[in-house]
């Protein structure tokens, strides 16, 4: 059998271009003990990965020249020398860009696919979902009737995001990219406002859609989306920063705000990571599983056929071109 | 009787001039029922009157032009309608910048002259003392063994923090202006480094005295000391916002340091005021008396005679030129 891979071919400037990644393959290894192999059937994309496309002291060491990139996938059990996973098994794995894994167990863990289709794990139900679930509730601290801010609003995490501020009795006003989007939000997710980040003044609008000003921020974006929100923040306010993708491809990155408001509206500002909180995954799930069963959480998925096309997919996906969590599709199910 | 008192002449532009204040004075007027009256003995300078004297969206209204000078006074009841004060009392009142106070006793409390000399009331054991205990307690939350590394060191607010995370076993540098203010804070007050902010490279030098990186930073001046503290917190770092000094005189204020760090290294920034903390005053009061009288506290005044110096001396302090809480005598005890 032969491995398809994603492989950094170079650092990018800005912008990853297509002569950033390089498409290699190679014979899958044979199994030793305690290892199993699993079919990759679907790669979720996400901004985190091009984090670690460059060098310098982030959270995680950078993916090095010539490794597979950053990623998860879902996928099926084909072979196992490990007594804990079975082949059939349903499986998300942090296995990078590649169509298939070979693995120890260690981080891979099961999903219920009577109770979602396999793609939401890389989603809703993945780390998307938990990300939107554990930075909201945890970090944001809502309170019903406040005022939730919410940046890409449309993404796959943003759109999680506002709907479970819209469950705990929020006022939750998003912001995205393009009256499509927009709608979507308020229409499909249920939003009380959305506003268009390309918008002549977003300040303005910010100020029309939240009377009250703003209790929490849920911060995806950073720039001049984050700029705008924070001379509204109230007294008190939570800001949970996870994630900042207008930076990601800036050097040097833009200065933040200034930091009188936060101490004269004794503001909390809180970067997060999903991997400091993964011990909420039992609650999330329960709770998430039952949103979609009962219809009150939605979602959507911008499914590209093929890890050959994965590179382009994720150019889109660093310019807001994906609406709905970008997925490579591996194998036929 | 007369009452002098200092009022906001001008909105000062940068760093207060003199003709920005204006001495006054008054007959003091007749008590009515449920006041009292009390003779002002001292005046605590802070630099948040600063900030009251600029307008903007703040923590507080500005002080009007023509306005008293926002400031707090210790001082004895010298005439009472009120039956809860007694002449003789000794207390602590918002009093603002003038001789006496005539109040209705909202926000008065009374002070323990056997516990600490009446001007304690104003730094130590006071507002200075206890910014410093609930900022870096339930704020910075340090662990023993952690880096707590404190702006302003040697200032009224940053002693107090030095000496309480050296209290609770942490590693604790402070960055103070000039050899003298470091030598103190080193020698007086126990602290394991202090940095001069007008060394070359403040960032060097933190990183030799901080090994192990900056789990709690205390926050008092921003600016070029805050930027270099910024890139050296590590994960799950607190910044507790106290003050920003260097940001006071200054329009527009500098911008503050990418969240990017914030992201990737999990650091929380908050800002606080005591105003929000005000229940913490009675365990405040107990841990700080014993300190002081087991001696592991130590504090500094710098005395300033008459209320129609008060003006240079908070002009000077503005500018660092005071060694200790800058305290007025406002009349013989």
């Amino acid at each position: 059998m032969i491995n398809r891979q994603i492989r950094l071919a170079a650092r990018p400037n800005g912008i990853p271009r297509p002569d950033d990644f390089a498409l290699t393959s190679e014979p899958v290894p044979q199994l030793e003990n305690g290892q199993f192999l699993v079919r990759n059937l679907f790669l979720g994309l996400a901004p985190a990965t091009r984090i670690r496309m460059s060098e310098g002291d982030s959270y995680a060491p950078p993916t090095a020249i010539g490794g597979i990139l950053y990623g998860q996938c879902v996928g099926r059990v084909i072979a196992s020398r490990n007594p804990e996973f079975q082949i059939g098994d349903m499986v998300h794995v942090d296995s990078g860009w590649q169509e298939y894994s070979l693995s120890d167990g260690s981080g891979v863990f099961r999903i219920d696919t009577k109770a979602a289709p396999a793609s939401a794990y890389l989603g809703v139900l993945g780390a998307s979902g938990m990300t939107a679930y554990v930075g909201l509730l945890d970090v944001g601290r809502p309170a019903a009737g406040e005022t939730v801010v919410v940046s890409a609003a449309a993404g796959a995490v943003g759109s999680a995001v506002g709907q479970i501020a819209k469950l705990k009795g929020c006022r939750v006003v998003g912001i995205a990219g393009g009256a499509e989007k927009c709608a979507y939000a308020v229409s499909e997710l249920g939003l009380d406002a959305c506003l268009d980040h390309r918008s002549k003044d977003v300040g303005k609008d910010l100020t029309a859609a939240c009377p009250n000003g703003i209790d929490v921020y849920f911060e995806n974006v950073g720039g001049n989306v984050r700029d705008s929100v924070w001379p509204r923040l109230n007294i008190g306010a939570r800001v949970a920063i996870c994630g900042l993708i207008a930076e990601y491809n800036a050097a040097p990155s833009a200065p933040g705000p200034n930091w009188m408001r936060a101490l004269t509206h004794r503001i909390t500002i809180q970067g997060f990571m999903l991997r400091d909180r993964l011990h909420r995954r039992p609650e999330f799930l329960h709770d998430m599983q039952s949103w979609l069963r009962d219809g009150r959480v939605q979602y959507r998925e911008d499914i590209t056929e093929g890890l050959e096309n994965a590179p382009s997919a994720f150019i889109g996906l660093l310019q807001g071109h994906n609406f709905g969590k970008a997925i490579i599709r591996l194998a036929g199910e």
